[in-house]
């Protein structure tokens, strides 16, 4: 478990994994047993779990309690064969999550090579679960070094001010993670460093994580922190309240381009109408640099009752009946309207040759 | 009472009136008695009845129905003086619905230039009622010729595309005006003119007035309707879904600037973003060129609990408890973002001189 004094989505010890139910937020704080990865899955699906490395740790630690007393007859071979097919069903719980087919793909790597020298199955299952807890160990970790490093960035750009506000979406804060979070750990870092004027968060339509887990976790933080409509975005930009707008991502393409949850776009083209620094916050395991540009990502629709009804599908019906629903999850930012990404591994900005991201030189750094 | 199919949300006759309660839309149809200036005034704060037009005609409609069988002692005078203050009070209402001003004036001059010459008090209320039964019938009338006016308009800019879609904001239809709306005008024209591919509608957070109101008038007239999140409207533009952003107004300045409900300037940032044209569609009593531009509209804030809980209020608790709201109810798109305004008496089009509009030349155009 990760000792933290900040909420905590995953609560984990092994053979044990409980979720923080997140749909009940902020109303109730109900944690649900999570003993197989089919608990998992259905976890993910029903946003009981949401964020894209919350979700991908998740995942991998339901697969770990479920191996973790699994009286499995077969060969090591035959057991990564199995890690390995339940982590790809694992996967379809979410498409977009880049995080979750990362971390899927790694895995099955790890254990189907160490079928080639285990001596049993429990070997191979003990690997698994030895490596999916070092995923959440490593998240808080890396979390704290996205909100370090954007802290210093953003001081550094915007030095004229003596404290600057910041305007965030969605949730991407302790919920979303192992702890800490990342576009909300970077204002957790600029609060803590007394450079915080003021975060604002959206609702976040439909499924409102905005107004019910970041504003949450803004409360129990005791940052300064107002609410905001989606809609009013615009509005706030152009009275000069904030600086920077700061979210996170679902995954982001070779080039910069970037699939958050919907609404970032509507922000980022506003943030550029106003010349509001627009940032990205996001662990390097969102980066898929096998897509060259985000054209290539594929975007989710959710039900239509997220809109039709309240509570983002569960309560009273809202929406007139009979109307069609457009409901896309994420849409994509390009990377011409992103000022800069901010990873662990430090912050990219955009090359002063032709104004671009060079993602893949700041991985893979020129020995 | 005004004959028509669409839905009433003004039902009148002489010595009484019945407002639809919007806010039991689209669930019920549940309409209340108004019988004075103080229900007239509860109406339009609670958002009984809400749109500019409406209000305006409400408002007076229920003075007309509190003088229609009042027992007034008093001269000519003091008849149109206690009119003159009942009409005072109303306007405080709303205070950012210019038309309800401009009503509120006009009849005010109308009153007290009878009561020079009226025989006795009863004569002063009969103008009166006569006066505010008009503006029930020209409402109408000149959201007819604004949407025919818009069709005519549109299918001339827009004729490369054999159908287009229109996206539009809140609600403009015969719900926030006597009859057949002034937007929701405009696209009930392309449809019956067999043009409009399909219309889309946002949520309009935080009350929700699209989703309820306008996808409840539009399935109510089977024309084609999508209704999406405020914030998936820059992510449908970029798909090329829409050819065409069609607003109300709360209030336009002298130089095109128009105030509307929040998140109107976030679609129009987007509409030039991706080059969607962005129309204004209001009747001329909407403008006021007493304000030179948008930034002399005075901004209303309404409650935080619009955010806070759900059914814009009146619902379960959503938000985290404690988080603090900014929850301004209109915001102004500057003219620069307009494509055109659309009115009952025309369209008014950028000047090529310098590409402002010059909207006191189209309401007074030289002899």
């Amino acid at each position: 478990m990760v000792g933290s004094d900040a909420l905590q989505s995953i609560v984990y010890a092994r053979g044990s994994l409980r979720l923080l139910d997140q749909r009940k937020l902020p109303l109730e704080m109900d944690y649900i047993d999570v003993k197989n990865s089919a608990d998992g899955w259905n976890a993910i699906r029903d946003m009981v779990v949401r964020g894209a490395p919350a979700i991908a740790i998740a995942a991998a630690l339901a697969l770990a309690v479920e191996v973790s007393d699994l009286d499995f007859i077969g060969t090591p071979g035959e057991a990564a064969s199995f890690v390995s097919k339940k982590l790809e069903y694992l996967v379809f719980s979410r498409p977009t999550a880049v995080n979750l087919s990362d971390a899927a793909t790694k895995l099955q790597t790890l254990v189907s090579k160490a079928a080639e020298t285990a001596k049993d199955s429990k070997a191979i299952f003990q690997v698994y679960i030895e490596a999916a807890e070092t995923m959440l160990v490593d998240d808080v970790a890396d979390n704290k070094a996205i909100g370090s490093h954007g802290a210093v960035f953003l001081q550094r750009q915007l030095a004229n001010s003596k404290k600057i506000s910041v305007l965030t979406h969605c949730n991407t804060g302790s919920l979303a993670t192992a702890g800490y979070g990342t576009a909300l750990g970077v204002i957790r870092a600029l609060y803590s460093g007394g450079v915080l004027e003021k975060a604002f968060c959206t609702e976040t339509r439909p499924f409102n994580q905005g107004s019910r887990l970041t504003a949450f976790e803004l409360v129990h933080e005791k940052i300064p922190a107002t609410l905001i409509a989606d809609s009013a975005a615009a509005a706030l930009m152009k009275q000069g309240h904030v600086q920077a707008v700061i979210v996170g991502a679902d995954r982001i393409a070779a080039n910069g381009d970037t699939a958050n949850k919907i609404g970032t776009y509507n922000l980022a083209i506003s943030a550029k109408h106003h010349s509001v620094q627009f940032y990205v916050a996001a662990p390097v395991t969102s980066i898929d640099l096998s897509l060259p540009s985000g054209d290539e990502i594929v975007i989710e629709e959710r039900s239509p009752k997220e809109l039709l009804n309240s509570e983002g599908g569960l309560g009273k019906q809202v929406a007139a009946s009979g109307i069609s629903v457009w409901n896309p999850a994420f849409d994509v930012t390009p990377a011409n309207l992103i000022t800069a990404i901010i990873t662990e591994k430090g912050v990219i900005t955009k090359t002063d040759a032709d104004g671009s991201f060079d993602i893949k030189g700041f991985l893979q750094p020129a020995k």
